[in-house]
């Protein structure tokens, strides 16, 4: 290489030094008789400063914005009056003796030389290798790397096995909409990008692998929301022989090492586990940002056969202690409540004597009970949510979050918190048709203690053996421990309306498999995307992406979809759609 | 976790020792008052010993083949006589205390406890969770996953950047035929999956991210030959301001570190480099297996103007010696170097005095000379090959490799030779049409000194900065320094018949991004797959893969690919062709 450094690894201490280096230029700024180059590659900046009489002046007058160099040069410390902490290099500048003109470059789209990016997002994808030249997306990708490669590192040296599963599978239509891909030679037929290796990663687990991972690129058509992509990676993971809290601990080694390998954060061990029940209940949220408390006190019981209906015919009311509010504030928590299902959001005030404004005269027989049970100080705000117990403390929940944004709660806590959320429901009821489906997947195991609720009417309080992974309020992997064994495998079919003939049509080989001697199994899948998202405090998963799509699915880059021939669809037997 | 250890860690020191194992039963065998079961894990086997009136006697006699159990037992050293060395922990048995049955299983479709294996490959693939469970298997899988790992932390030690590119692309209708995804969100378009990362990993270059890798899929809608798969693993990689040399020394290192930490095995350094031109030369492939040599002698200047017209009229007469030789293994020879374009094969062998047979009577004016240049012993065979110089080679090295397999000519060399053919041509030309394309794919940087040949008649003689990664006659990497100037860039596309609007219509994003200011870059790219089936000595590909596609492209597990109903079409917008 002809490089000897990157420019951030110059340094006082190299005075003299010959260096050569190579890059981009950053900005240049034209002085009489002196030009300041600031030269950038991937670990930073530096300055070059070529003077008249330098043999490089000429040419460092025809650089611009983004020409690529070479400079060989001397290392120089800089003057007492000419230093600056505004970068690593600031202590230093480089003294060429030649430089090369790599190649040149047409003016940018927009500015990446550290200014403020004020280009559109759509602009910033379209010219994504601009994009990718900022400080900012380049720290981010490579912590991904960092942290892709100290995962690998972990999982190897505890056995794990990283096994490749298939791209070009078999289209089961449940659960997201498959991405199709047409067969040239099975005419007719078609592959689906996996949404997940679920079934294969159960099935390595049949064929004795014991320890499995990857990081599986996972595949779903499903509209975009904000902050979705059509696919997206996953770390996989799956262990044999094991329960939940086996595949609990590893995760948590896991997590640590790789938070103190790759950002010097030291995560506290064990990690906080809750029960959905608790979550819920206390927080509104089966992914609680637990940075901060503002948990729930349930005071239904206060109001139970009094006047005030609202409180008294609900079966549960659930009341949140909030700092002082504005009217304003509280009519903006109250359009966060009402978007979330509840019919509005009750308040009272605790002023110097009990509760005031709001609903407080509906209140005063529980005033001083409430006021015991929450603790609530004089100028916090008491605010209520009445109703059945998902619905209203799913509607509270949503009000803490916003609550959260509101006054920065999460900022006095610690920066990662992380914890496990377990005890899920097995089954879930659509509160309409009454039909029962799974909470997780088809395939994970029930509470030992519970499977007998199987086909009963109380087949809604089995407990799946079934975790969460939530880091500051984001789901950020869930996994389960899975049926091993057959006959519990049929039960749980049943429960979700699969007759065997049903489930054979869509899992038959699986289900071939289970009878072959299946070991005890569970695992996790991380989301790998959002988890890089929280470490390095990105805004949202297209920066943690190198070349995302937009929430359209389009590739602004390299314009993708696109228009192909009918000829090449002719070659894989499909023709676009002419009927509606 | 309830196991205390891998039944293949279990030695003599542990007599009277408890541990608890858990795994499959491989085999059981029964003797009166007496049952050995032999327990199977990942690590491999060891026996239970389980006699009348141990506890578990009555639940081992109802074991069977490929039964999960687990087993608390004491670690017994066997008797003088019962020790075996065919397996690991063959010193010890163990005495259950307790034995638990996990799961049951069916009878398998074939037996995976060690016996050969007489099941057909579409069996196997059928039921490719037995399959897996075979030692043979596993233990090829564990191989792939280790030189995943070992890659990964030598290149994030290096600096380099693992970056994921995206899986759905932008059909680009050259090179291979690809596999197309209909876009729903945008109908009638289609998205393409990537054949490779090619050009998003030159972007990462040009965005300044200096070290890239990946394990990246890539697609390819081919016909399937025995060894293909519609898609394939390979290593990625691409450096910035780089030279060859540069790329071939860090493969180098990666190579050497990969044999030595997952093998075991010391690769010699520098590995040999010999070009294009030698390589088709002397061996007559552009991937010679070098662990034997068996190279050819030009001795077309011997005949020029003489009477032997079939020698005296090609431009090129390559010789090569051969052992002696049967008629039948001649024939057979000839066999291939027909199939291989050649019209013959002629031959001669060195007898007593002088050459005998084949072709000999023509030959005696220069019969000294060929003995002299080719140095044959008595009893050897000379095998010619005579036409132009590509076709002559091409055809002698397909024989040069059959005589390889008939005499084991590679058992005596070392066990992996690997080394570089560099300096391709970089311009390929079709003999009928005389229409020229490119050698690698149009990227491709070519050598500074023969640039100023593009669009001279003798623009095949530019040589290009390609190289290839050969080990033991395969092709196991490809890689080049890539053109960074947008000048050169168009006088490529102009050399191949790409006109400007045809180039911008393909690649127009890529040729912004090339005049945005691009360093100087290249790479290579492993055939991951075939590299993983030569280091582990398997026979295909489809060995190194968990879930593999049949060379119809099928999945005969999942059953894969299917028809899918005409409603999960119209939502992505198109239909199954109907007119032919």
């Amino acid at each position: 290489m002809k490089r000897t450094h990157y420019v951030s690894e110059l340094r006082p201490e190299m005075q003299g030094q010959q260096v050569v280096l190579q890059g981009w230029v950053n900005r240049v700024r034209d002085f009489p008789e002196q030009y300041f180059v600031i030269l950038r590659d991937r670990s930073g900046i530096a300055q070059l400063t070529v003077e008249a009489g330098n043999p490089a002046y000429a040419l460092a007058g025809e650089l611009r914005g983004e020409y690529v160099v070479e400079v060989t040069g001397t290392v120089r410390e800089r003057g007492e009056g000419q230093r600056t902490d505004a970068y690593a290099t600031g202590g230093v500048e480089v003294i060429p003796t030649e430089l090369k003109i790599l190649n040149r470059a047409v003016t940018p789209a927009f500015q990446v030389d550290g200014s403020p990016v004020t280009a559109s997002e759509d602009i910033r994808l379209k010219y994504r290798y601009l994009d990718l030249r900022r400080r900012e997306m380049q720290e981010v990708l490579r912590l991904r790397s960092r942290v892709q490669a100290e995962i690998t590192r972990y999982l190897d040296d505890q056995g794990f096995i990283n096994v490749e599963t298939p791209m070009l599978t078999r289209s089961t239509p449940e659960g997201a909409r498959d991405f199709l891909v047409p067969s040239r030679l099975s005419q007719g037929e078609f592959y689906a990008l996996p949404q997940s290796p679920q079934l294969f990663k159960q099935l390595l687990m049949i064929a004795g692998l014991d320890r499995y991972y990857q990081f599986a690129r996972c595949f779903r058509d499903e509209d975009l929301r904000a902050d979705r992509q059509p696919d997206f990676t996953q770390l996989d993971m799956e262990m044999s022989f094991v329960e939940q809290g086996d595949v609990l601990d590893l995760n948590e080694g896991l997590l640590r090492h790789v938070f103190q390998a790759v950002l010097g954060e030291t995560l506290p061990t064990p990690f906080p586990r809750i029960s959905y029940f608790e979550a819920m209940d206390r927080y509104g949220s089966d992914k609680p940002d637990l940075r901060f408390d503002h948990s729930f006190t349930e005071v239904g019981d206060l109001f139970r056969g009094g006047e005030f209906k609202a409180f008294s015919e609900a079966a549960n009311v659930k009341v949140m202690v909030a700092p002082e509010l504005t009217r304003k504030q509280i009519d903006e928590l109250e359009r966060v409540a009402k978007q979330n299902g509840a019919k509005g959001l009750a308040w009272a005030k605790r002023g110097s004597d009990g509760l005031s404004g709001g609903v407080s005269k509906f209140l005063q027989d529980a005033a001083a009970e409430l006021i015991s049970r929450t603790g609530v100080q004089e100028g916090q705000t008491l605010l209520f949510s009445a109703g059945e117990w998902r619905p209203a403390a799913e509607a509270l929940g949503a009000v803490r979050n916003a609550l959260r944004d509101l006054f920065s709660l999460a900022a006095g806590g610690p920066k990662f918190h992380i914890g496990w959320v377990t005890d899920f429901p097995q089954l879930d009821q659509d509160p309409e048709t009454g039909t029962w489906t799974y909470m997780h997947h088809p395939f994970t195991a029930p509470h030992p203690d519970d499977v007998a609720l199987f086909g009963t009417p109380r087949q809604g309080e089995i407990r799946a053996q079934a975790y969460d992974l939530v880091l500051n309020g984001f789901e950020v992997g869930g996994g389960s421990i899975r049926i091993h064994q057959p006959e519990v495998q049929a039960q749980m079919f049943a429960a979700i309306g699969f007759d065997e003939a049903a489930a054979r049509a869509k899992f038959g080989f699986f289900l071939d498999a289970l009878e072959s001697g299946t070991p005890p199994h569970g695992g996790i899948a991380w989301g790998f995307d959002r988890l890089i998202m929280l470490m390095s405090g990105a805004s949202n998963i297209r920066e943690v992406i190198a070349f995302p799509k937009n929430n359209r699915g389009l590739d602004l880059m390299a314009l993708a979809p696109s228009p192909v021939d009918d000829a090449q669809l002719a070659e894989v037997g499909v023709q676009v759609r002419t009927t509606e």
